[in-house]
């Protein structure tokens, strides 16, 4: 994610040359054929192109606010993710003690106990956020996830086909075996059973995000004809005027110049899980909820949270 | 679901060849008209035209955003399905266990009693799939079925007049018999019956989308007033030039080309259950739950998850 | 509702062509004043009229938006209440026995208990329809929920300013005199409590649709504006042309058709409950609900879903 | 709130005619000006109009749809108000009986106890309705909640900064006090508080709309910019006739006239607790509240539903 | 917030009259260029603009829209905290008592242990306030919440990377001391640990809209190209008179300023927790809450709610 204000003119430029380049050759190019071949009846009328755009708008506007529907849905899901993970350490913190818990005999045992189910969450977050960035728990993914879990666990995980699925489901076993079966204790295991209801909710939204695309016919026309209709732009201004015309060119190159950006703007938007300066800042927000669960298990020597770099949190 | 970037110049040619052929046609028998019978008072105003595309985009943009609504809310709910089924694998296995239920005597009966509502749940997702692609379960949709259900099951439930309803019906019951009176055990019950709950929102949301047609006068009208107005496009754009021009014909094309491959996208969103390549991916979901779950069930020898043919995943 | 692809050419022309004739009409006469009258700079201008449909725009956009939006929540609201039915029914099959209520002794009783709170529920369904379609429950109405009420019932809801309300009441007091008061078994009263408040919830959300109206100054300026805009089309077209001009007449006919016909396509889905052919299939849904609930009890002999006449199901 | 079909043209034009018989003589001005003194060339140009509607009609989109999902959001509000006492009084009167809670001794104490919290209920209602009507409870305020309340209660809450509020906080004094501390008793307490809850969500999302103004300076630049574009229009479209023309004159007002009536329709929604002809029908489902929970008390002689007075229902 | 109608014509003109100079010195100097230069072939052609300005519609459309989502959405949350600490004061005043609580011996100690929790929940609105507003809780914040908590919790809370999380945390552990290990208590404890879950989703729900920067380079491009086309726009419209005029300078200007204000305005939504003039009134609905638990509480001397001042409610 770029943070506020962290476009600047110059990061700006470094990745809107090409294209800015591109249309101002083009520009030149149709004032050149115009100029020197005297084929001003080629010229393509300007009307038909603002009929064109017209059309184009409906794809354009369509697009544009369907990406961002999906990044923010991302981002919203991800902050649920936070939301819940703070309840769920609340609840264990608070509930699973000797005083309701039987088979928790001493206070050792309790925060042992809060102890690997809050490093569960964590080992939670960021194997959702490893499986979201890369498809799969690979080697870097295996290490980060150690820091978190027991060797038993980790090796049992990798015959998982999806990694955060089982590590709820762990959750779940885990409580069962502790919680008794009498009432009053048992309202406690199913109170935090809805906050494990409330993470496949969460997980299962970001993976629906992650693997079902944008209507890729929608993606491939919208690409297709804006940089078609961008293209036919200077041919069609320029027909305006027969002589060199550097305030022309300049117009061309800014009207075909911000048509293409809408599209490139919303597309950027489109995928929020791979691993581009758009994404949801997911490594930071597993940090996060990192620091708030460790503190409230009162842990010490939490991480300070991370810095953008660049101008660009991940 | 065509995958992302599953489309390519080549596939998108393939099914819009018709429509750029026809509009080139139309293009170059204005083209003719024009030039050889020099009847150019006949010529359509432009202007009008363009009255005309304001007019239509706004029975374009509301059938896009419409259909991709429908479209997003097929996906979201299947998602949902996805989440629900791992909710109620976690809560079987981890809750009707000899610890909690009485009934339940050994680990043996509880594997099978996990076995059997697990099973059926996967049923679910199948038979709620085959329901919704072909309208009713067929020759090959119990075969699938049987796969999962025993024999007294499946002929059942060939008198029910919804299936998928009728499944978690005898999912109920199934709890009912065995789940205890007394009120731990109970409770256990009334929370996986949240669960039940949700299913039946989840069908209910798909059998909406399938059963309720798109204000279908407006599918009409926007389909017979695009061809219409598409088909005007090149007898309106002509007149600007009295001789064989072939610039103006490719635009011609392209800007009628672009005007029905609107509708056209969009219609194509319209109906997520009809077996087309822009269907909800419901087999892999199905496939998705049916691996998730076997394997909290702790089952080895689960499917891999099915692959994209050709660029769409069904 | 008109089902999918139940509009016709024909079907659409029968409703149309009282608009159709009008707009060629005005084309005639208005060719016809230029042409004989030589009156050429009394044309209105066309520009203006383009201006004029811009803004028009924004309240067509506007209207057929939210009464889409109107017409789909009326279906999602009709979807939700056959999920709670579902979800009712099978609450009632399966909690209310012998086994989990103290008061209910027999098989048979329990049977029969079922069957009235279903067979309540069913006529919960269908009074809700009738009052929706026709502001309060007439003769025919009585006689429908005669098949489901005994007598005894439907002379007390005869009293019932909202018949509806007092059904649903009924429901929660025979609940109440059947189900016991120790802890157990009263919270079978509290979960089936949960879905009496939904069937509430969708009640109020239906009569919020039938009672409130679209905003009325809404629907009377944009009628009033584009009957209007659409009669002035002729007089601006025809400008451009001082002949007797055949393709002009059916420009001018065609877009001011096209105009009107989005703002009547929007106004017909405004009011989803009047009796008309956009209504929310209610009639139908309540034949779902009823198979359903009925196949739940395990009765035999459940009716056939409705099938649509001529291309509409009500 | 005006009912459905309202709006007459009488009606509409009583409170149209300033702007009209305005821009009408705008016109007029125009006409005369361009005619007598000959400046054609002060004739502003009609194209840049046109780029400004363009740009106007972002502002006015925005206006419309922001303001109706406002006056949209209050009527489901208050539809969520019926629905949650409609709840609370079935509620109220099915569980809270001799049989269920211990400190009920007879059937006499149970009515006057639900007949207390059933009217608390009712006044709840209307002094939410008073309070965003007029601000706070005046004369006229308390003698209708005289009619629902005790005079010892009437007198603590003229100490209330905000009576709503601190009358569900009395609602939940009463339960508690009654309510016994045994678990079967106890969940019923809870049951309803969950009701409670409800009740304060909707009062705050009433007051959210009835304090959080919609954002205040777009409210002025829209009015500003359309009334000043909107008194440019004759100005411009004269400029294509030179002599005096009856038709411009009629084109130029109506054209002025939907402009400004897309901004007055959309601000007449924007406030919609203002004791305007658009407010919601607080009134009116007062009322229906008090029909409904009345006549599931038992009670006889309620008063029958309000009937629009001159098409506007309050 | 700018309260209803507090935006005058002389406060309007205190922020915009610097784009208003700007652009009336650009028409000036594109009049004095043409004017004394004749290099009227240099004109920029007005059709390319109103392309141009369409193609920026969408940017602007979905700027204004997405931009008032948030600052809506911002203060639901708000209004949402409101809701939720009512029901946390009425749960915490009539479930915490003597009679229910085996662990609360009398009255007074009753008494102090809501005050406590109470005073907590303001301090956490508060601190949730300041949080938002300066990024961290500074001098000042501190000074304030010591109003509301014991210097212990203060000192301790002075560890915490994020106050309010642990503020929740600490009302989570302080009733799970207090709230007895049977039942029927503890179901009490699990009742507000709900209101407390809604909490942190309140929260983190703020901390995304304000630590999500609406996506960058929309903000960046949006602002570029508007600058940019509206500084174009005086040299478009002057080309179609040669000749010294003021109207055509005043209709530049104005359309130019419609145009950048469309931005500005959006924009000025964009971050509803800065300190500015259109934030979310956090400051005011603190008060609220202040005002309403404490009357819930019983104490008297609540102070009065805040008034605007000039107009703006922080």
């Amino acid at each position: 994610m770029i943070v506020r204000s962290g476009t600047t003119l110059w990061r700006a430029l470094r990745s809107d040359w090409p294209a800015l380049l591109y249309f101002l050759a083009l520009a030149l190019l149709a004032e050149f054929i115009y100029e020197y071949t005297h084929m001003e009846h080629t010229a393509l009328p300007l009307l038909p192109l603002s009929v064109l755009i017209t059309a184009m708008s409906i794809f354009l506007g369509f697009q544009v606010n369907q990406c961002y529907e999906r990044w923010w849905e991302a981002r919203r899901l991800w902050g649920q993710l936070v939301n819940v993970s703070r309840s769920f350490g609340r609840q264990v913190t608070t509930l699973l003690t000797p005083r309701r818990i039987a088979a928790i005999t001493d206070e050792a045992q309790a925060v042992a106990l809060q102890r690997e189910l809050i490093h569960r969450q964590i080992a939670y977050a960021n194997a959702l956020r490893i499986g979201l960035r890369s498809g799969g728990v690979g080697e870097e993914g295996w290490r980060i996830l150690k820091d978190w879990l027991d060797d038993d666990e980790i090796e049992h995980l990798q015959h998982a086909r999806n990694v955060p699925t089982q590590l709820i489901q762990r959750q779940a076993q885990r409580l069962a075996e502790v919680v008794g079966t009498d009432w009053a204790e048992q309202q406690i295991l199913l109170q935090i059973d809805d906050s494990l209801n409330l993470c496949y909710d969460i997980q299962g939204g970001c993976e629906r995000i992650k693997r079902t695309a944008f209507p890729d016919r929608f993606r491939f026309h919208t690409h297709a004809f804006v940089w078609l209709v961008a293209s036919l732009i200077p041919f069609s201004l320029i027909q305006t005027d027969q002589r060199f015309d550097a305030v022309a060119i300049v117009m061309e190159t800014l009207l075909a110049f911000v048509f293409v950006t809408i599209e490139r703007l919303g597309s950027e938007l489109r995928d929020p899980f791979e691993n581009h300066v758009n994404d949801t800042p997911m490594s930071a927000l597993c940090r996060t909820i990192e620091i708030d669960l460790r503190q409230q298990l009162g842990e010490s020597g939490v991480p300070a949270p991370p810095e953008p770099v660049k101008g660009v949190l991940m």
